[in-house]
C-alpha cells in the first residue's frame, strides 16, 4: 500500500521552517509498512493545492495533508480536499461543541471564523483534536483514503498516534510490525558499522538506522500474516541486536524515551535525583520532568548560569572557578558533589560548558562541555565536545547527562553486585 | 519568476532525514524574489522521477534537484533531467581531470563508477564542485533552467552560495522582501480579526498571520524592484499594524525570539531576573538562557517541583502549601517573593500548575496554570487555563510567563513614567 504526504504552508515554501512533520510521518508510514514514493510541499492556494491533490489522489493509496486547517480565510485544505473528493462541507455538531468548550475552559470569546473549524466534508471520519481546534478528517475516495491533519506537530503527532495508526493497521492486509531498539552513546557511524551485515542481509525484517540527537535508533521491520508470526521474526534479530550493542541499549519499547529509562532505573533501584545546570540552564531537569511520576525520584534543580550561582546555590569554591575556570573538570566534580549535599539526593548531575556563539577561545572553545555525575559519592567527570550551534550544543549535552547518569548507575549497581562496594 | 524544489533521496522519503536542504534553498529563493510554489520529494526511481521532474518544467521557470548525483547506479537524477531535456550524456574532460585530483589529493584510488560523475548533459553549464566529487549542471532547456546540485549539505550550500546565486540573480527581475511582527499574549482569530481588513485590501505588500504557542507573528512581504522601493511598500503597513497591536507587538527583527526581546527589556531597564518552576521544570530558564549574553541578568533558577523544595529553596510556607495547595495563588505568590528574597533578583518569575496527565481534581484540572511575577517588590499572579498534553501545557506555560513578564515590567515602568512611583 502506498502513501503520498502533501504538506500546506508558505512558511515551508518560504523556507521559514523546515518540514519536520513531513519527517515524521514519513517514519511513522514507514513503520506501519507503507511506501512512500511521493512528498510535496504547497502553498494555501486553491488551484495549486487541487492540482497537487488531484495527482495524489490518482496515483496513492492514502494522501495524508498536513496544514492549513486553521480558522483563517487563507486556511483551505478541507476546502479543497472536500471539492476534489465531491464532498460538501456540513457543519458538525460535535466538532463545534468541543471547539465552545475550548474556548469556555480559557474564557475567551470565539470568532465568528473559529466555527469554520467545526465544517466537515460530508461522510467524512472526524478525527477529535485533543491539543487544539481543528479537528482531523478521513474522507475515504474510491480513489484514495484522503487524511487531513493539522499542522502544529504538537496536534498533528498525538491525533496520528492515537487515531490515524490504527485506522492505517486495520486498512494494510496483513500486518506489518516494527521494533526499535534505543541506543545511547554510541555514535551513528559506529552503530552503523555494527550492524550493516545485517542491513545487507535482511530483507524480512528490515533493519534500518536512525540518528537522534545523542541516541541511535535501530529499526527492525517485518511483514507477516499475523501479529504473532511478525514478532517471530523479530525476536532473533533483536537478541543479535542485543548481543551486539548491550548495555548501550537503553530499551525496546516505543513508548520509552531515554529521560523515562533514566527515571525508571532511579524508580527501579529507590534513588533519587538532583541537578545543577550551567550552559543547558534548565533543559535537563525540564527533559526529565516531561517525563509523568517523576516526582517520586526528582527532589531539585539549580541553574547556576553565573559563578555567583554556583557559589551560593552549590558551594563551588572561589579559588576552583578562579583556577581553573567555570567550564572544567574540577568545577562539574564541585557542582555534582555540591548539588548531592545540598539536597541529600543519591544521584546527582552537574553540566557546565561553553554553548556560544561566543565566549569560546582555543583551549576551551565553543561546544567543550563537562558532566558531572554523582552516585552516592562515586563521582565521574566526563569532557565532551559538541558541534553545531546554541542550540544544538545545548540538546546535545543533555542527552550525553542522561547518559552519563545511566551509566554511572549501572558501574555502581554492578560493582555492588560483585562485591566491590 | 517561480521557482520549483525537487529533493531526490530515499532517506526523506523514509523519514531517516529531514529536508533541511529544501529548507535553505527555500529562504535563499525567497531573498531572491523567486516565488515557490512547489516542492517534492521522490526516490531515486527513473519513472517516478521523470514524472515529477516533467511536471515541474512545464509550471516553473527554475527547476532545482538536489541530490542523486553520487557515482552509483542507483544515482540517476543526471540521467533523468538529461533525457526530460533532451540531451545525451558526454564526458566533460575539466571535471574528470577534477575528480581525478580530488582523489589523488587523498591517496585514494576512484574506481569505475566515478567516472560517471563526470559525465555532463549536452550543452549544460558545469558548476565545479569545491568540496566533493560530483559537479553541479545547469541545463537551459527552453522550458524551464534545470539545475542540478549535490545532495550532501556541505556541497550543495557553497556550491548554491557561490554559482546559482549569481546565474540566479542575472535572471531574476526586482526583490521580494518581508518583515515580521511578531505579537505575544493575542491568540490568533484575535489577531486575524484585528487586521482582516488589511488583509483583504493589501495585495503589495501580502499580510499573513501565524500561530505559534502563546504567540502571533505577522508577515508582511512586498515585492519591487529594488530592496529600498520594497521597504518602502512595506513600512506604513508595519506602522499601521503598531497602531492596532500597540505594547503587545514585541519585535518587528526576524532574529528577535519573545525570550530575546524579554532579555533585551532586562537589560535595557538594568534588571536582574531570576525564576522558581515548578511544572514547567526548567524549560522557562532553558528558552531564556537560549540568548546569548543573557548572563549579564541572569541571577539564578530553581526546579522546585516537589513542596519540600519549594519550602526548602524558596522559603514556601508549610501552612501556605497545606492550606491552599502547591498550585496556587498563594504558592505563586510566595514562590515569587522567596526568589527574590533569595537571589535579590530585581524581577522573579514563578510558575506552578498541573501539567497533567495526572493530577488534576474538578477543582484543579490539567492544564491550570499560576504565574506569580515580582517586579521590584510588586507582585502579580494570573491564573491560566492551558490545554492539551503535558508538554504542550509546559510550553504554553513557558510562553505565558514570557509574556506576563514583559507586560509587568512594561507596566512597572510606566507607573515610574507616570509618577504613581
Amino acid at each position: 500500500m502506498t502513501v503520498e504526504l502533501i504538506s500546506v504552508g508558505t512558511e515551508i515554501l518560504l523556507g521559514n521552517i523546515v518540514n519536520t512533520n513531513a519527517a515524521y510521518l514519513a517514519e511513522k508510514c514507514a513503520g506501519l509498512g507503507l511506501s512512500c514514493y511521493f512528498q510535496s510541499v504547497v502553498g494555501d492556494n486553491e488551484e495549486r493545492l487541487t492540482m497537487v491533490l488531484q495527482s495524489a489522489v490518482e496515483r496513492s493509496d492514502v494522501v495524508i495533508l498536513s496544514g492549513g486547517l486553521g480558522p483563517t480565510e487563507d486556511d483551505l485544505t478541507k476546502e479543497v480536499a472536500a471539492k476534489v473528493c465531491g464532498r460538501s462541507l456540513c457543519m458538525d455538531d460535535k466538532s463545534k461543541e468541543r471547539i465552545a468548550e475550548f474556548f469556555a475552559s480559557r474564557d475567551i470569546e470565539p470568532t465568528e471564523n473559529n466555527w469554520k473549524q467545526a465544517q466537515i466534508p460530508e461522510g467524512a471520519i472526524v478525527l477529535d483534536n485533543d491539543n487544539g481546534t481543528a479537528p482531523g478528517v478521513i474522507i475515504e475516495d474510491e480513489r484514495a483514503k484522503v487524511i487531513l491533519l493539522p499542522g502544529p506537530p504538537n496536534e498533528l503527532m498525538p491525533m496520528f498516534e492515537d487515531k490515524v495508526v490504527p485506522y492505517l493497521e486495520r486498512l494494510a492486509p496483513g500486518v506489518i510490525v516494527s521494533q526499535t531498539v534505543k541506543i545511547c552513546g554510541v555514535g551513528e557511524s559506529k552503530a552503523e558499522t555494527v550492524v550493516k551485515d545485517l542491513i545487507d542481509e535482511q530483507t524480512n525484517p528490515t533493519i534500518a538506522t536512525y540518528a537522534k540527537t545523542g541516541e541511535v535508533h535501530i529499526r527492525v521491520t517485518a511483514s507477516a500474516e499475523g501479529h504473532k508470526e511478525a514478532r517471530k521474526l523479530i525476536k532473533p534479530v533483536v537478541k543479535e541486536l542485543k548481543n551486539r550493542f548491550g548495555n548501550d541499549i537503553y530499551s525496546t519499547e516505543e513508548d520509552t524515551t531515554l529521560e523515562k529509562a533514566v527515571v525508571d532505573l532511579l524508580l527501579a533501584n529507590d534513588l533519587t535525583f538532583a541537578c545543577a545546570e550551567s550552559c543547558t540552564g534548565g533543559l535537563l531537569a525540564a527533559r526529565l520532568i516531561n517525563v509523568p511520576g517523576v516526582s517520586d525520584v526528582f527532589k531539585a534543580g539549580f541553574v547556576t548560569y553565573s559563578n555567583k550561582a554556583k557559589r551560593k546555590s552549590l558551594g563551588v569554591k572561589k579559588s576552583t572557578l578562579q583556577k581553573h575556570g567555570a567550564v572544567s573538570k574540577e568545577t562539574a566534580a564541585e557542582m555534582t558533589k555540591g548539588t548531592a549535599f545540598v539536597t541529600k539526593a543519591d544521584v546527582t548531575v552537574s553540566v557546565t560548558g561553553i554553548a556560544g556563539p561566543d565566549g569560546g577561545t582555543p583551549d576551551k572553545p565553543v561546544g567543550l562541555v563537562y558532566i558531572g555525575c554523582n552516585v552516592k559519592g562515586d563521582v565521574t567527570v566526563k569532557k565532551y565536545q559538541f558541534n553545531g550551534n546554541r542550540a544544538k550544543v545545548r540538546e546535545a549535552a543533555v542527552a550525553a547527562a542522561l547518559s552519563l547518569m545511566r551509566g554511572c548507575v549501572l558501574e555502581y549497581f554492578s560493582k555492588v553486585t560483585f562485591g566491590k562496594k
